[in-house]
C-alpha cells in the first residue's frame, strides 16, 4: 500500500479543508449571441462549508447573480482550489465537484456552515439568505501537472454517522473551552500553521476536524475514520499527545 | 472627483494585475439528468494573462476537460478574484469577465503569455497547448460586501495603442538588462511587496505594467494612459524617482 492518499481521499480532503471555492453556474438574463436559450457559464467566489458527510454548503444571498442562477438551474459546479502559495500553481491539487445546488432550510447544518464562518452569523438570519447544498454527483481531480482523475459520486461523500453528527456541537465546546491548549498544537506542530494561540475548532466528521484562527484555517487528519463521541476523543488524544512529542 | 477608482478601473485592474482565474465553461459530455441537451457549468483553473488592450488570454492544453468544453461552445467566464490575505473574502474585491473564449494563433500575443509565465515557455511549443483569447463582453464587478456593478464591454477593454504594443518587447528587454535597480524599487517601495531583489517586468500596457518574482507578482499602475514608447518612458522615470523619494 502507498502512503500518498487516493484521488477520492485528496479530492474530499480539498472539499473539506478550502472554505472558499469558486462557483460555477449558469447564468439567467443573458441570452446566447446565436439566440439561443442556453445560459452563459457565470464564475462567482463563494464562501463554503460541507455537511457532515461532505457535500457542500453554500449560504446565498437571494440578491446575488449565482442565486438568481441556481433559481432558474440548479446544476452547478465547485471549484476547490488548493493551489496557493505555488509559484506555479499548475504543480497543484484542485478539484472540480459537480452537481445540484438546491436550498436547504435545516438549522443544524447553518450552525455548522456559521461556525466555520463566523462572520457569516452577522448576515445568517437575514430574510434574503438561504443555505444551499451542492450535492456531489462527481469531480474531476487535478492533482499536479498531468494527475487527472475523475471521481465517483460514491467515492466523494463519507458515510453518515450520526452519533458523531449529533455530538458535533458537544465535542466543538468542550474542545474550545476546556482544551484551547490542544487546539492550539494541532495547528501549530501539526498542520504547520505559523499564527500562534487562540486556534478555535469549528467542525469535525469522521474524516478530521477543522480549525480557525481569524483568516486563516487549518484541517487535521483521523487516522482513520470515527463514527461516535468517543471515537473522536480517542484521536483527538492521540493527535493531542503526538503535538505534544509523547508518541 | 473622487480619488477611488472606478468599477470600470477596478475591473480592469484585477484583470490585468492577476495572473490566475477560474474558468467556467459548459461542460461538454454530461447530460443533464432529465435528459437536456444543455451542458453543464464547470470550473476550473486556469493561468491568465492579456493582450495589450486586456481581453484575457489563456494557453489551454487539447487534453484538458475546459479546452473540450470551449471547442463545443466557446462561451465562458473568467473570475478574477482579488481577495487573498483578507480575513473576509467576501469584503474583498473580484470581477467575472463574460465572453467568448477562441482560440488565436498569434506569436506576439504568446510572447505575451510566456513573459507573464515563464514556466509556460517549457510547454508552450507543445502541439497540443493553443493560446486562447476570451472577448470580453461584459464583466460583473464585486468590489466589496455590496458594492456591485455590471459593466460594459466598452469600459472593460483599453484603446488599441499599437505604437507601445510595437515597442513592449524592447521596453522589457531594456529595463529588465539596464534597470533592475529600478524595477526593485518598483515592487517594493510603490507596490509594497516584500521579496526583495530580482524582480523582471513581463508586459507594459497603456495604463501600467506588470512585475514578477518567481511566483509573486505585482502591477504598477500609470498616472495617465500612454501610447509609446516615449509616453512610457517618462512615467517609468517618474515612477523610478518616486520609488526613489525624489518627488
Amino acid at each position: 500500500m502507498s502512503d500518498a492518499p487516493s484521488p477520492a481521499a485528496t479530492a474530499r480532503r480539498l472539499i473539506r479543508g478550502l472554505d472558499r471555492a469558486t462557483l460555477a453556474t449558469a447564468l439567467a438574463g443573458l441570452p446566447h449571441p446565436r439566440e439561443s436559450p442556453v445560459a452563459w457559464p457565470y464564475a462567482s467566489l463563494v464562501l463554503a462549508a460541507t455537511d457532515p458527510e461532505g457535500h457542500p454548503l453554500l449560504l446565498l444571498s437571494d440578491l446575488a447573480e449565482h442565486t438568481k442562477n441556481l433559481k432558474q438551474d440548479s446544476r452547478a459546479s465547485l471549484l476547490f482550489d488548493g493551489t496557493a502559495g505555488r509559484d506555479d500553481p499548475l504543480t497543484g491539487p484542485r478539484v472540480t465537484v459537480i452537481g445540484m445546488a438546491m436550498p436547504v432550510a435545516d438549522e443544524l447544518l447553518l450552525a455548522r456552515f456559521t461556525r466555520r464562518h463566523p462572520g457569516a452569523a452577522a448576515y445568517a438570519g437575514f430574510g434574503d439568505f438561504h443555505l444551499y447544498r451542492l450535492t456531489m454527483m462527481r469531480a474531476h481531480l487535478v492533482a499536479g501537472f498531468g494527475r487527472i482523475d475523475w471521481i465517483a459520486a460514491e467515492d466523494l461523500a463519507t458515510p453518515a454517522a450520526p452519533a458523531l453528527a449529533g455530538a458535533e456541537a458537544d465535542i466543538i465546546a468542550h474542545m474550545n473551552q476546556d482544551h484551547a491548549e490542544a487546539l492550539d498544537l494541532y495547528a501549530e506542530r501539526i498542520a504547520g500553521q505559523k499564527n500562534n494561540g487562540e486556534w478555535r475548532m469549528t467542525g469535525i466528521d469522521p474524516e478530521g476536524f477543522d480549525l480557525r484562527r481569524g483568516g486563516c484555517i487549518a484541517r487535521l487528519d483521523f487516522r482513520a475514520s470515527v463514527y461516535d463521541a468517543e471515537g473522536a476523543r480517542a484521536e483527538l488524544v492521540r493527535l493531542a499527545k503526538l503535538a505534544r512529542g509523547s508518541l
